[in-house]
């Protein structure tokens, strides 16, 4: 059970001012939704605590702590690309505008960066007409950077700008950041909202049912997937190998081989495989090139990092640089094909670039607008050092230290591995 | 508070076949997960009665009831066309055929009719080669028809063919035609178990988070609403009307209107609407025609219904034949626009047919599949007279006399309806 | 043969400023290209003759007729929509503004009328920026609508706003709607030079290898042909009937059907067909469905007008106003099976505003630069009183009133009716 | 001009049986389309040498060479994947079955290799029921592989298992194989026809107008620039740089160019370019990245293949190794502007395979039919030797040797490549 601690959401101040939504219903501070829905779990807490752990449900609140007339906001996009990041700046700035009456919204430029006067990127000004267009395209508007910046210098550029809430899109590593400009503005005692909406691909954070992007990643990945299907069936003894995305997390690889129905081999970081020896990935793969006279394998970027030892670096964002799994994998195979004499056919498909800068999907781009409307919602009622989430279907405020806390992981003994291997048929490789 | 009887799922009698599925986690007869996950709602559960409502967890079993080897399957799909029908009847056939051991899996052709020998429709014999691309088209490979038939006569042809387990594809009337089955089996102290997948386009489907294929369908429908936004703008006070499927529930128009970004007007069943007079949906239309050139109208079809007074017939589903709003919009508008002399250039665009027979998405799929293996589960225990479902992101189990008790609807005081009039500016039309 | 004179292009007068292109091979006003291209035609008509009929190339012409700094454009789209109409817009634009540096583009507001200024549109000021991304979108960024408008009062717009070449991008009735502005012009000897680009869905003007947009028609009626397949094949004795545009010619019908590999009857306006008796469409269709259980049938707008007598009006674009075939069939059938008591679930579909208001295939998206540079090459020289078009794969310039004289058909003894009777294995129904 | 001999088709023998086609018009021996069609050049031909250059009429005959009921027809696809494989296969089936009555196909496996015994493939049976559906898919349902086989051992093969027909399906290389294949039946005296449908992807085939394939995969690679596109636009000094196929010809980059309207520099074999120094692609790029912030570069697989000097092997189907450029290039810019201290952010994709193996898009899925009917016509009539294309918008038959004879390029002082220029921007890199 979560520490209710962690659960909290930081308030700059007393809310005095009246919302200006015409909404039916406003959302009370004491509306919250509860973590675990597990009964027996539930009632455990209940019986032994009096309580269980629950998050603060989002939404617009009847009072609030900015008035709008004298705000100012500003939207910062950080860390790869992901589609529905122009959905998200769009909805941020449709509902700060018109529903709200924030008239002045800067655009940061290229993340972090543009946080920093040096880079001379300069703010762009969002308006209802600079944006009503931009969800139809994949990418952000606002470009993008990985890397936090100096934390000091960026909240004096909030400061000067009289910036009174600042959204950031991101993941991880941006939560990070954004965590570090609070201590920084609380420090100043600045009434400064920070609020972070959840920006990764793999679906790894923690406490939101799904992050925005990847249902699209998903469909986008699909289709790659059927054609390194044609091209494994187009040769004898065709192999088609694709890395998709998941550093950490396996969920895009899960899903997509799902969602395909033509993987036979899915590798995940967090379902260990061997390579060789009886029973052995190489193994199967040859039964089955024998068989079916071809296969096609599904591997996330993080999958079998046991095979790269050794010290490895982190990228701009923090990250650990992985060992490329894919190329490895290419390699490995030919190797193993050529020194046992057996004729195979094998293409290699890497598509990430084209996976992750596509436009968000409807569904997608549906739920993109529920996280900023719920984002500025917070903002606007001086909630901070939080981001927005969905948890059980309803829209939640969650702290960043508990977001930033853990990654989301596939289960290997959970029902989603055991759905895939069902669908897949795939055999134990461990 | 559910009364505990309503969630209690039916079981044909004890299991005592070891499950042939090697997965890691069996789940336990006694999991379950709470229905309402309101903080407040549970807490008083649990103070006032100890207890809170739940729904049993689907997933596999250890123990099953039936012996794969000397079980028969039936699949039947009733009711419109909707995304992902082929994905389902794929799913059951893989999982029953390679999982359990299911080896004979009769296809029952146009619905309930094709259990009626009369029809002479014969069965078809399902196998994994059988249905191993069907994935890719939209529709049923089994065809479909509405209604209900002869049940005692349906009874006997299951009972003739030795059928252990039916897996009911449909909406409410189909689950309510499952219901009936369910009776008379009983009656006859047969062994056959009956498992709905819940099916409607709709989304209307009581505790159900969300049913496949409504996201294909808003998908598709976001496609129409593009069209009618450039045939709006393409004319001098252009206005684009397009009906969407919604007969008692307008969560289809809603999610399009969101997921589109160029709906003015949403009209549901659920949000009466005015169309005449100061403030109504004329007059504002003519206002934003005068200001802006161009208006996009989305209708659900059981939107206005009080527009059509009387009497009305029900079709062979059993459903309340509906005025057809779209049309109704369409010369009333033109009307009116004629009557006080105001150009204006109405396009009405009524998609359904092409809405409700594609593909299903890559994330319908996926959530075909785990409905799919979810509802074998079931079958393969026994169990009966229930649907499978998804609720706070569990597969669940429940009783179909529940499920069909009422429906899901889109709640005018709701976050969703909320989102929607703020995110497409529309004004209270009642 | 052609007439000499009926492909001669009249030009403003003498090209005396030097093009500021800098292309590798500048087009002579003697290069052209032959319009029969079999080799007895070609061979007849120079022993006969000692020449055979020829069109005059588009491209670059190295002596210009209008000094780019001095002229003023203006773009005006006219008619219903049709993809591709933004590509056209767009070229247009990129082509005078960067390759020639015209740099005053006016935008005409919906068609005609923006010429007229008591409708109060004014124009648009068209320039790179404010082009740039509209070929995403479908429909046409300046609006469109159908019908001419006072010649008179038209031309004395073009002459006080100082254009000094207009744009007329339309079909048959805005072609001759230009060559009686380029008579009036004529008539007041103004320097103002009319050219036009070809733009019918229906891919129907003589002359023309092609229309833009045609492609994408044909692509987005295939998927909706899919739709109806599975309709038919979803219900039992279903038949799913799908009317297309194709007022006189029925060449998306004929291209879908083959695109599409579904149709089971094909209904143009070139070919009639007999409905009732022996052979006839309905006695074909009640065999196959007894046969297959399901049908699939498509029709051209213009087929079948022989079932509707007596006299027809006209819309505002001139055109005879055709019975609507779809509905009569659908009704038709549907009688006709009752009468019979043969049970038979017909879905009709009429897409036409979603197939018309899509973005443009990237093939079309091609097409509609070449016409568009080559448009703008031909005004810029001085032409007038011509479309630009395409031919043998030569891009041409062809007097106005040789494209308006007829249209182009489907030859019902010709290789493309062949090729469609042989892929649908469709009898003769006449 | 061509010599006459090189534009004849050959023919197994007389042809005295009647065709079972009921089609309205037959073309006859002497009906034939001239090659060059500018006015003056055909006039010269006329003037100079009393004739002009044509090749034969495609279509259907009246008197064929080989009594369907005794034939036995055979389809092989070779080389790389290209879409519209299976729709090419589909209608060859579908004409050779229901048109003309040949009721056995064998379908080839895996290319020539399918030709040799010992490779153990065996033959597949085609039926109209085995390929209704294939042109759903991309890939070819037969396999394929590169290069060629024993050519004797093949014959023996065709002999032995009674062949009158063979239809090879494939580009440059299998066309060569194709022309082997004829010399040793020619030798033998046997009655076997061979009929080549040209594919390439590069659409670089001589006296072809196009090749299938050609424009589904333009409209692929069109899309992945729109991810290049955000990829560079969504980083500081971002470069989006793309590889496509073109190995000779850069038909492909030039078109995507066109259809994407966001590429700033092409690439073709065709056209030389200087990578460093003033004016040279590094230089404009810089200068480039200074002021927009971002480029987009689209490099055919052959182009600036002058940077890679010395010997290079051939692969299997007799194609000289590129280098890859589109490593070098990536590795290039990000050495040079990392020696130059200029920050850049260069993404690079190399869609290929995703390209190649997606279904035929609507239009090319038209063409394919067309193309397979006529090569069954030739095949009928007992032509041999050659392959079908389209010319001057008739379908034609060509002999082998003329077209194997040289490539299709886009020519660097021609129409295509000028409005590349004029619509990209791009400048002289010479």
């Amino acid at each position: 059970m979560l520490d209710d601690r962690d659960t909290i959401v930081t308030n700059l101040g007393e809310c005095r001012v009246d919302s200006p939504l015409s909404v039916r219903r406003f959302i009370g501070e004491d509306e919250r939704v509860i973590v675990d829905v597990e009964y027996g779990r539930v009632e455990d807490s209940f019986k032994e605590r009096g309580r269980a752990s629950s998050f603060e449900n989002a939404g617009p609140r009847r009072k609030i702590f900015f008035d709008p007339a004298a705000s100012k906001a500003a939207i910062v996009t950080c860390g790869g690309l992901c589609p529905g990041l122009n959905n998200v700046i769009r909805a941020l700035v449709m509902e700060l505008y018109y529903q709200y009456g924030v008239k002045t919204i800067l655009g940061v430029r290229y993340g972090y960066e543009g946080l920093i006067p040096s880079y001379g990127h300069g703010f762009l000004d969002l308006h209802p007409d600079t944006v009503d267009e931009i969800h139809a395209k994949g990418g952000t508007m606002l470009g993008s950077s990985r890397g936090n910046q100096n934390v000091p210098a960026m909240v004096d550029t909030l400061e000067e700008n009289g910036v009174s809430m600042l959204f950031t899109i991101g993941g991880d590593g941006t939560l990070r950041g954004a965590r570090d400009l609070c201590d920084e503005i609380a420090r100043r005692k600045l009434k400064i909202a920070v609020v972070g909406v959840p920006k990764t691909i793999d679906n790894d954070i923690s406490y939101v049912d799904r992050t925005f992007g990847f249902e699209t990643a998903v469909a986008e990945a699909t289709k790659v997937l059927d054609s390194a299907h044609e091209e494994a069936r187009g040769a004898r003894n065709g192999i088609g190998l694709v890395r998709v995305m998941g550093r950490d997390s396996g969920f895009i690889a899960a899903y997509t081989a799902l969602a395909s129905n033509v993987v036979n081999y899915v590798l995940l970081p967090e379902v260990p495989f061997r390579l060789h020896g009886d029973g052995g990935l190489l193994d199967h793969l040859k039964r089955r090139l024998e068989a079916k006279r071809h296969a096609v394998i599904l591997v996330a970027e993080g999958a079998g990092q046991e095979y790269f030892g050794g010290d490895r670096t982190r990228d701009a964002s923090g990250n650990v640089k992985h060992g490329d799994i894919g190329v490895f994998l290419r390699d490995e195979i030919n190797a193993h094909f050529k020194k046992i004499d057996f004729h195979a056919n094998l293409k290699y498909i890497d598509p990430s670039y084209t996976i992750r800068s596509v436009p968000a999907s409807p569904d997608d781009a549906v739920y993109c607008i529920m996280l900023a409307q719920n984002a500025v919602h917070g903002a606007m009622a001086g909630k901070t050092d939080m981001m927005v989430g969905r948890w059980n279907n309803y829209f939640t405020f969650i702290p960043l230290h508990l977001a930033v806390q853990k990654r989301k992981k596939v289960d290997p003994d959970g029902y989603l591995w055991s759905i895939v291997k069902g669908a897949t048929g795939q055999p134990d490789l461990a």
